[in-house]
């Protein structure tokens, strides 16, 4: 095996390769497509890191895991940002670095508490940028109300980082009677979606290509704790919840769909897709299913509680464009299909990597 | 203020300036000290995070911080592991990024429980290296008795990363009655290490620079939690627990001294250097109380238990060679000073950025 030391890693890149998101599988080189939450990413997961790791919370590994620890269940995550460009319509990568990790875990129906934030900053980037990261980190912790308990700070040299990485792990207490994950989702559930979906991906997307839309599309970076304490207060019952980040909404269904053996039906016209959002991608040739979101959440509900639940998530800030989009059916388990607005359906595949690269 | 998307960091760096690792501090750039351990670093949490952050936490900002959570006390830590080359005689990044942070949660007297992964990954990197470093997670973990609960994958294109980063955070409970922090520290404690010195920080030099002392020099990375059990064994009012990594030993006892207020007196002839690190840093004009450690860890003990410690640490694997090096005093409070095998004295100074940085 190769010393990185004392082999680049980029001559073993294909150059006719290098630029795609979703390359062949049998690459025995890492691809971008590795990074982008579908199943190049799931192969990752199961194929290098569960057997590495050898231990019974591997299916939690693209989750929060709920921990047991001093007479409590605690809820803890990590998650490393390597969004670029750094500073984008509606937010950064340090409102995304504490927002998603305080999602990772409300997902969990935990309250987040405390976060943790590791910087890998490149050699000549100006103090400057890094001081903007850092306050736009202590303004989004303020706001979800967590407290940054600890951290860390490492140097790489110019040309072996990309100004600003941060890494933030978060825990926070689960509150009792709350059992909120994938495997829970069962026929009959509805599924719910927080608000009008895509706006992340694209608002970076557009400014780093430089593209123009006619209106400004801005991130939808927020933090949901608030919101899952707001619909769990109609029922500790809820059965899942999911952020759908890298990969959209497309990526966290079918997730929840193949760890709970459920098949999933979708409405097409039910799904809030703001019109900018449809416009930007049909110009670029993405599917907005697929378009990551950064504050908004997908909830599999019991079928007696999802009027209220919705009512709920309606009163609420972060929810006010909740929609129910579909249910939970006994046919085609573990698969997704979305009812088309011309009378046929289609199904609605775990996507292979990425459309959009270093998005978060 | 710059956007890096726009704009590249590296057109910022002055070419004068770039593989210096302790270069002029108006720089308003990031330089490579910035991530030593040294004054630099401390300079970024004081000036930039904790204003940025501003919570009553900030003075644990390099530490491992401990929360009330859950009606227990709760040690939670973060570090990035950056170190070139990823593998080097005695160990991987791997294994630093377990015992790392292991060896932080241990430091508050904590009994580490659960780790959490988080790799950026170059493109272009072979699986086979990605693989590896997993499986010394994994094999480390297990060593330190911790589990590995949940974790993230980011891929950012070529010329962007070093092949693998590690980013780790873990929890601990911290058991009742310890109360281990550097504030701690008073005249009359005794210092103790837990053995030789300076080797991590050799090893990885030696084999970055391709140099030859005639023996092997590896690594000392290992995880101290049963160490610490063993010594709280002996008595829970321990009053300072450090692991000498980044600035070495030189930089550890500084941040005591100035954090407790107190002097430390240390002994130059007691202190444990193995001949081939001196003989490398003689090679190399690098001072060993600078150099890296990732086994070691250094106590500050009160004097009534000062025997009973060090011989519990030299009856454990972890510390069989340990030392008594020297003891706080009122003296020239806040400092540091060594007793020379000459008679004379010297200080023994916060160094400003790291002599080798990518150590760990």
């Amino acid at each position: 095996m190769a010393d990185l030391a004392t082999e680049s890693p980029r001559t073993a890149v294909d150059p006719a390769n290098w630029t795609c998101p979703a390359p062949l599988r049998d690459q025995p080189v890492v691809v971008m497509g590795h990074g982008g939450g579908g199943a190049l990413s799931a192969e990752l997961v199961q194929q290098v890191f569960a057997p590495a790791y050898g231990n019974p919370t591997l299916a939690a590994l693209t989750d929060s895991a709920v921990l047991h620890l001093g007479g409590a269940r605690l809820a803890f995550s990590t998650d490393s940002y390597v969004v670029r460009p750094l500073f984008f319509p509606g937010g950064s990568v340090g409102d995304l670095a504490v927002n998603g990790t305080v999602n990772d875990l409300a997902m969990s129906g935990a309250r987040p508490a405390y976060l943790s934030t590791a910087f890998i900053l490149e050699e000549g980037v100006e103090l400057a940028v890094v001081e903007r990261v850092a306050r736009a980190v202590g303004a989004a912790a303020e706001a979800a109300g967590v407290t940054v308990a600890t951290g860390d700070t490492k140097v790489v040299e110019s040309g072996h980082g990309d100004g600003v990485y941060v890494t933030t792990a978060g825990v926070g207490l689960v509150p009792d009677g709350v059992d909120i994950r994938p495997q829970r989702a069962r026929p009959g559930d509805v599924v719910l979606v927080s608000g009008p979906i895509g706006l992340h991906g694209v608002a970076v997307m557009s400014v780093r290509e430089g593209l123009e839309f006619g209106v400004e599309i801005a991130s939808d970076t927020a933090p949901l704790a608030d919101l899952v304490a707001a619909m769990l207060a109609v029922t500790p019952d809820l059965h899942v919840l999911r952020d759908p980040t890298r990969g959209g909404l497309g990526a966290s269904l079918n997730e929840i769909a193949r760890a709970s053996g459920t098949g999933v039906r979708l409405v097409e016209r039910a799904i809030p897709v703001p019109d900018e959002v449809a416009n930007a991608c049909g110009f670029l040739g993405l599917d907005p299913l697929y378009v990551a979101n950064e504050g908004r959440l997908v909830a599999f509900v019991p079928p007696e509680h999802a009027e209220a639940v919705l009512a709920a998530m309606r009163a609420h800030q972060q929810g006010a464009g909740a929609a129910r989009v579909g249910e939970c059916v006994a046919d085609h388990p573990g698969m997704v299909v979305v009812a088309t607005g011309l009378g046929g359906t289609r199904v609605l595949d775990l996507p292979l990597g990425e459309q959009l690269p270093r998005i978060c």
